[in-house]
């Protein structure tokens, strides 16, 4: 039996989604291992899952999508409610639900999105630091966001990819993408049917720049044509970041928060 | 001089806003003492400080107000800059203004306003658990709003007071209490010219058994009527708390988000 599980975390103290052989620099277990961990005590054989989007270290995820195979005999409340006790408090199970064989977590998704939130003024954050980046140049929202939107469509994406991404081409075809203002925060919102590595942090540095006015709104295009990451602005903090979720053909029957409309 | 400031915290890791002369159980420190130690060594010589509403462990505040005398030749921004450059990244002061000899941090708030969280689902919070209370009962939050109207005005509090509470006298003038669903969450907004110890929590702690259907709605007037402890609801816990700021008359001239409309 295949199942699908939505899954929360913080990131802070993870590794990032995927299981190493060994742990990393910081010795940090990844959110991968907690997991298959807590899976396997429930089902009582060995768990191995497939997620919809690897998260880097410190990349937190709202509803990150996985599937798993177990035979073992439990209702979905019982991998929903007796894995989250086995897990440590920075990971939660959501939801989980019985899917057809063929369903991959990873390949059937047809979009993910993610929120990067920067606080906007003079003092770094205390409350809530743990999900904010810091920018105490004022920004132009506006600016961002017009700025952006040269992101749109079917692009090669080499210039906001790391030297250790590790994808076959830099393809991204990007569906939307929107800064605005709430407040002292900055908020980017952007979906794409998939992403390169660091594509969003390295996109978000790069807005930055332009929202500071230290780079005009022409910019952004001028640096996908360019396709140099060497041009492009710094890489924005992890903590800033999270991972909404996966998004998927309504036939899944998955919950209405990871199902195209 | 007499300076005011707004500070921000993160309660998490202190033992509550008052410098003690021991430390308590946790072994952690107050803000108080993270506060004047850091505007200490900005004014090179020892501060004292005032603050508008003393807060528990575990507690945040999102603008606690606090006076303190310096003749230090300061500017604002460098009380503002200098001294969350020494805090813990927990602390963070906002801004600072002159005033006038005579202004009381404690005695001139006219109101205080807090907030209180609650993760309403059946797994508990992973992302932003920092800042939330969990409650896996399904909550009626306009049962809850309904309930809580019985609150409003000058009223002996004395069903919603710690045994632990100083005060002189457990009259409080309750000024607005607002209970609305965003989501998973259930917010409880209330202001009052002053709180009894832990009376905030106490009140969400019997909200909650309203909410969850536990008690009927007039149960809440009944505690307030009956002035006995012991029959209300448990403490609600700290960490879904933040303290919002104190509200000042205008002749003061302090930032709009803490001056009385």
């Amino acid at each position: 039996m295949r199942y699908a599980i939505g899954v929360e975390y913080d990131g802070h103290a993870f590794h990032g989604w995927q299981r190493l052989s060994r742990h990393g620099e910081t010795g940090a277990p990844s959110v991968q291992e907690a997991l298959e961990d807590a899976l396997s005590k429930i089902a009582s054989h060995p768990v191995t899952t497939v997620c919809s989007g690897r998260t880097d270290a410190g990349v937190h995820a709202q509803c990150q999508v996985v599937h798993f195979d177990s035979d073992a005999p439990r209702a979905p409340r019982a991998w929903v409610l007796g894995t989250t006790t086995l897990l440590p408090p920075q990971v939660g199970v959501l939801w989980c639900q019985p899917v057809a064989d063929g369903f991959n977590a990873r390949f059937d998704a047809r979009a993910r999105h993610y929120r990067y939130r920067i606080l906007n003024r003079q003092v770094r954050p205390a409350l809530h630091r743990q999900y904010l980046s810091w920018e105490l140049r004022p920004l132009d929202a506006d600016a961002m966001h017009r700025a952006a939107q040269a992101l749109l469509g079917e692009q090669d994406f080499s210039a906001f990819r790391t030297v250790q991404c590790q994808a076959k081409h830099p393809r991204r075809d990007l569906q939307r993408i929107r800064v605005r203002r709430d407040g002292d925060e900055v908020i980017v919102e952007v979906q794409a049917n998939a992403f390169l590595h660091h594509m969003v942090r390295n996109i978000v540095g790069s807005l930055l720049e332009v929202g500071a006015g230290a780079q005009p709104e022409a910019w952004i295009g001028e640096l996908l044509a360019g396709r140099d990451r060497n041009l492009a602005g710094p890489t924005a903090p992890a903590a800033g970041l999270v991972f909404l979720g996966p998004l998927y053909p309504p036939e899944w029957n998955l919950p209405a928060a990871v199902t195209l409309r």
